[in-house]
């Protein structure tokens, strides 16, 4: 990972980690809290809060002032794990057992629905004026989540996913997101609302890029600095980017080989070979690098239109830089 | 049933309806909207949206203010009965097959998620400062449901389950939702405070009053007219207020044929013989009809504190006794 950044995200995350202890569920009954604890300690990058401080410090807000929102976000993000984990049958999240293996479905999904609802709570240090629109993104934001991961789960068995549908199911369950976290903290901190939206729409475009990017890594990537098992995509069978284009610009004998391992659930390294030299042949990676590199742009016209100084928006391209360039 | 306040819950009844028509979910993905249609549309009876409705109009407030409101505390109702037959694997729901038994888990887990979150969003029309407490409340109110399908779900496993520990569960799982519902038709109204929080207690103590009358007409109900299976709640060995008062004000003896038959999951009739022979040696159905009196009581006492006519008042009277008088 790039390492220009740190220190700037390195303070965030104190800020974040200090909250996060701070406001641990000690309630009753443990055998619902201790679940939601357990999630929120075995940290993620928590680039989603980070963006809603980010957002309220560029606008002027004081960063106290959208803590608390910012750890809804993340209570969000997480709810949101707990649920797709039980529904991908996921053992593992982070390098540690879901919530599901080590407790059951019904305490995952309770659990994750209470974490739902104690991530509104969470907003609840708002003056209404305030209170009222970011919990309409809140909201709408969690809408459209559950409409991108139903999408997901439709595209395993969905035989004609085409580069659109794929990129209304990124856009739901990555970019939205992203998008949301910019516009609370821009909202906590009153800005005017075409920046409010602006900064939704670089998130939005950045969310994108990064989810591409992911796309792209599992099999172009460093499995060392990436972190993931090298094309762990292939052996699920999963429609990403890559596949889409490579369906969309092979040979009909190609696309045919495609299809054949794509029917399978295998771990024949064959498999991995076959598909990787199908991808390479079609140019599959250099159309995902364009793709990113389109949000990407876009993001940053997005960015370039917002009214702040220079320096106000250094952090959103360094988290930009820190995002995109893990392949470096 | 009784029949005396029929043409005012029809009144209700039909805005409701006709509401739940109207904001039908039309979008895409059909895979997640169609199963929360679903749901809705096999209406139940509808008590605590119209309880919104109620307090609403008590407190002075046009009940077209309350109907999108309303619709936000049925479709949270609805999301907790998706999950809970999930945990409960319940085969059927109001006579009709339930989601997860159609759709799969996942879809039932999906589905429930977008259904609270989509609860939400029919909040939305109220103004800033009305819709703050009112989120507060819904949240809330979310939250102890959890806690308290979560204590419900324990008391299966648990041994010293005591009349207080049950008392908090159906207060967590039935009570404050009624209270919350004519919480909430009470601010939409701007009904003074402490108006709006005795009308909350009364709903709170007509709820744990209707649980209780639930549990008594298990076994002391006309099976006919209460449309349950008789006895249904010992089959499942349900830790109910009847089995709470047994275990407490039995023989040794009885004590422990009591234990040996809730030891087992059996469709033996003798056992069901046997518990009731228990029940009624230690008065438990006597001992459920004083606690049933003693909330009735306390939620009529809140209602008398409230700053309104004598007419105001009679809906919630005649509520009170169709739910109540359901052994009549």
């Amino acid at each position: 990972m790039s390492t220009l950044p740190m220190t700037f995200l390195d303070r965030y995350n104190e800020l974040l980690s200090a909250a996060i202890e701070k406001y641990k569920f000690r309630s009753e009954p443990k055998e619902l809290y201790e679940p939601m604890n357990y999630i929120l300690s075995n940290a993620g990058k928590r680039i989603r809060p980070m963006m809603v401080l980010m957002a309220a410090e560029a606008f002027g807000a004081p960063v106290e002032k959208a803590l608390k929102p910012a750890l809804g976000i993340e209570f969000f993000h997480n709810f949101t794990l707990i649920h797709d984990d039980i529904m991908d049958e996921a053992p593992l999240r982070r390098g540690v057992p879901t919530i599901h293996t080590l407790h059951g479905t019904n305490t995952a999904i309770l659990s994750g629905d209470g974490l739902l609802l104690k991530a509104y709570k969470f907003f609840e240090d708002l003056e209404p004026e305030l209170f009222k629109p970011c919990i309409r993104i809140f909201t709408q934001t969690g809408i459209l989540l559950c409409e991108g991961q139903q999408y997901d789960v439709l595209f395993e068995n969905q035989e004609n996913v085409t580069y659109s549908h794929y990129l209304r199911m990124i856009t739901y369950k990555t970019g939205i997101l992203a998008a949301s976290a910019f516009e609370i903290g821009a909202i906590i901190a009153k800005a005017p609302s075409a920046d409010a939206r602006s900064i939704f729409n670089f998130g939005m475009n950045l969310g994108i890029a990064f989810q591409i990017m992911d796309d792209y890594l599992d099999v172009f990537g460093d499995e060392k600095k990436f972190g993931k098992k090298h094309a762990g995509d292939i052996y699920e069978n999963k429609k990403t980017i890559l596949y889409l284009m490579a369906r969309d610009f092979s040979s009909a004998e190609d696309r045919e080989e495609l299809d054949f391992w794509y029917s399978k659930k295998t771990d024949n390294i064959d498999k991995i070979y076959g598909v990787e030299k199908i991808f390479k042949k079609a140019k599959a990676g250099e159309k995902a690098l364009l793709e990113i590199q389109k949000h990407t742009d876009l993001a940053f016209q997005y960015l370039a239109k917002i009214n702040l100084p220079d320096a106000k928006k250094q952090a959103f391209l360094d988290l930009s830089n820190y995002l995109l360039k893990r392949v470096s």
